[in-house]
């Protein structure tokens, strides 16, 4: 790999004026006339794409004038910074070599095609411009979340994807087995054999990796998971996905306001690291997706995140009731509509809304003094809603125990977790971030399909 | 969040000498006597604990003398660097307030314990010294791959895990569904009815990302893909898990060379990453784990990676087939002995055994112009064998279609990754590195369930 990548020809292009490169990549276009024409480049490697004059001096002239978009090429030529030109720099070819040609079919023309249509084509779709941004933006995101977590000794912790419990003891799961459908056998009172499938017992997909990561945090005390998670919902909308990947903090000795400055501290973090690194694709996404994208983040960033009780979140929602389609009262949960209102009407800011009734929460949370409510929180941004839930969990065993018989959990099935709370329980606390929720945040896309490169959904899985 | 962490402490134990400081963690060890006592406490944040020591003008020193091995403590107390004593440092207690108590049945008392036994408690097992060495340096590792990649702007694709397709045309697979097992709706030829499935089709999990992981690296230049994969292999051996993560990058314009050159810098700077960062937990393991460790990793570190042919490797074992339980002959592929055999007594490093018969390797791998042999490439290094396999991928459209067509794969299944030969194809290579084995290389552990957190194998699926 003796090419130099567009890349460091952009961050370094004074060194290389009137130097010779070799680079490769592909054409985006190609414009000619008799005696010469430009192609213009991309390598993958950087978002704006490179210039190339050729003229009929190289011996291939009337080959390469007739490629097809999407052919790739390999380039020798000399670097001339354009100060003037509408692009900074460009390369006038000494020499083109074909790597690969296309075809006038090549679905992705000069012309603009509707992100439906490229659903169609996953596999073609990251050479476009918006989703060679959505893309790298995706896994500079993912890079800032291990960067920010490391730099603060958090042990990154694999949970399990096979799982044969059900975290939340909700949400509808996908099954995992190698017995034939065909020929599934029974016992005598109609039930599934599963001796014979590979666990010798009825597995799912996770839903969750936070109560196998509490085991850890107990031993390491900041830990963090990040991984695919599934839910087998039957809901065909623009913010879920069957798979996505989720990134799920815990902290022992912490409690819900270390969590939330953890939380904070994290989507700033992020937020900073895209615009260092992702600055073309951030003021591209901001001309073409979303106007008012970068102020936004800027104001995020520059912003204390506000704080409310869930109690006085609903005094304000309540004066507003007229107007939203579900109408809220103390003991509903939340709706996107109402989040929303709270983050973007009221506060201008994102928001953490606390200490929801331990009603519509799960069994794992830390009950409050007041025992109505649990030490729970969501943080609400403006755009999308609810971007982060969380809380402190629940680190008294006799406690525990009584919720956990409340909702009719099984004790043995859960005897690891509550094991935690008997051999050197301490508070704990973590949350869990969706993050294509989160690459949705930084890009302005607005469909969940458009940032996960290939997307699995109700009757959907290609590739 | 206010505590101390202990490797801070470690790190800066003078700055801290007679300082104030709180710190939490739990009890490892604890020897008292009628008026004074020490407790050796972890934190999680660092390998050694820290001894404190406590006497009975602290209130509660008869209640703390009492405790059992893993209460969660918080201690507030002076920092005593002592450079003659056997630990650097100690923290004379000023006060220590119980976060949770322990009971005398936890089963991590100071004895040692087998690695099968500590298998059964898994959600315990972190807390352990071996443990918590194992899975902060498995975190380790991964950071160092991530930031390998990233340094070198590689896109990190998250890959789908659920799929409709083999990548290698082999290997058993788990299926996933929503259909309910003790229901299966058939059609009137007893074929299962997947119209109410979940995809409306047949899917299963996914057995790598590679071809996946290619139609981003012909957008992207260069990606890498690190997630789980999975094999529903009956194999109950100390090195194959059902589910494993697996890293792929994959590098547009890059031939086998270029792919070697890469798996080579990758494996050293993991290498370098972990001898900086854990230091204590590589002294450990080389003590306790696998002597001679440290010197292995040291010797690959600073050794060129040796190069053979597998024609030339098959000469130099045929010579040797007398020792071996499987006898080789050129055509056979290679098993764990004849690998071991090539890195520990020829090469007597790691090696990359390159260009097998076309026959025993995936029909993705490009041709060699012998017409018998592919650009395929395994690294072999010491004590494990094979531990990266890759290839440069056939690039031409026609000879592509024409090995699809010999291994019986369907065209219109693979259509999308045939369109990347049509539209712009480049020369690309890539290979997997099997994460876990990766893992087993560092820390000198010899069996993959005790390098993951919760290890799914045959008829085994807890927690």
């Amino acid at each position: 790999m003796d090419f130099i990548h567009i890349k460091k020809l952009y961050q370094d292009m004074d060194s290389y004026n009137e130097q010779s490169v070799t680079i490769c990549g592909w054409i985006r276009s190609l414009r000619d006339s008799k005696s010469f024409g430009f192609i213009s480049i991309n390598d993958g490697t950087y978002f704006q794409p490179v210039q190339v004059v050729f003229d009929n001096t190289l011996e291939n002239f009337d080959t390469i004038r007739k490629l097809n978009i999407g052919s790739a090429l390999i380039i020798k030529g000399n670097v001339l910074v354009t100060p003037n030109a509408r692009q900074p720099f460009e390369i006038h070819a000494e020499s083109i070599t074909i790597e690969g040609t296309s075809t006038p079919d090549y679905p992705l023309q000069k012309k603009r095609h509707s992100f439906e249509y490229l659903r169609t084509i996953p596999h073609l779709r990251p050479r476009t411009n918006t989703f060679q941004a959505v893309f790298r933006v995706r896994s500079l995101i993912a890079y800032a979340i291990h960067q920010f977590f490391q730099e603060r000794d958090f042990v990154y912790v694999h949970t399990p994807i096979i799982t044969g419990s059900d975290c939340e003891g909700a949400g509808e799961m996908f099954q995992v087995t190698t017995l034939d459908l065909a020929n599934i056998e029974k016992s005598p009172n109609e039930k599934v054999n599963y001796k014979k499938d590979f666990f010798g017992k009825e597995v799912n997909l996770t839903v969750s990796g936070q109560l196998n990561g509490e085991t850890y945090a107990m031993a390491f005390q900041n830990i963090y998971t990040f991984g695919p998670t599934f839910r087998a919902e039957n809901s065909n909308t623009s913010r879920h996905a069957a798979e996505f990947w989720m990134i799920e903090p815990e902290m022992a000795f912490a409690d819900l306001n270390d969590d939330m400055q953890v939380a904070e501290d994290m989507l700033k973090y992020i937020i900073s690291y895209v615009m260092e690194h992702a600055k073309e694709e951030l003021t591209f996404f901001n001309q073409h997706i979303d106007t008012g994208l970068i102020e936004r983040l800027e104001h995020v960033l520059h912003s204390e995140f506000g704080h409310i009780t869930y109690t006085e979140a609903i005094k304000i929602l309540e004066k507003n009731n007229d107007a939203f389609q579900y109408k809220v009262h103390w003991g509903s949960d939340l709706q996107t509509e109402h989040e929303r209102y709270l983050t973007e009407e009221i506060f201008k800011r994102p928001v953490f809304v606390t200490d929801y009734p331990k009603e519509i929460k799960a069994f794992y949370m830390k009950l409050n003094p007041d025992q109505k409510t649990v030490a729970a929180m969501d943080c609400l941004v403006p755009g999308i809603g609810e971007i982060i839930g969380g809380s402190q969990r629940e680190d008294d065993y006799d406690l525990l125990l009584a919720r956990m018989k409340e909702t009719g959990l099984s004790l043995d099935d859960y005897a690891f977790y509550t094991d935690l709370r008997k051999y050197g329980s301490a508070r704990h606390a973590g949350f869990g971030l969706g993050f294509e929720r989160c690459v949705m945040y930084l890009t302005g896309m607005s469909n969940i399909r458009d940032v996960l490169p290939f997307p699995r959904t109700v009757g959907n899985c290609t590739l």
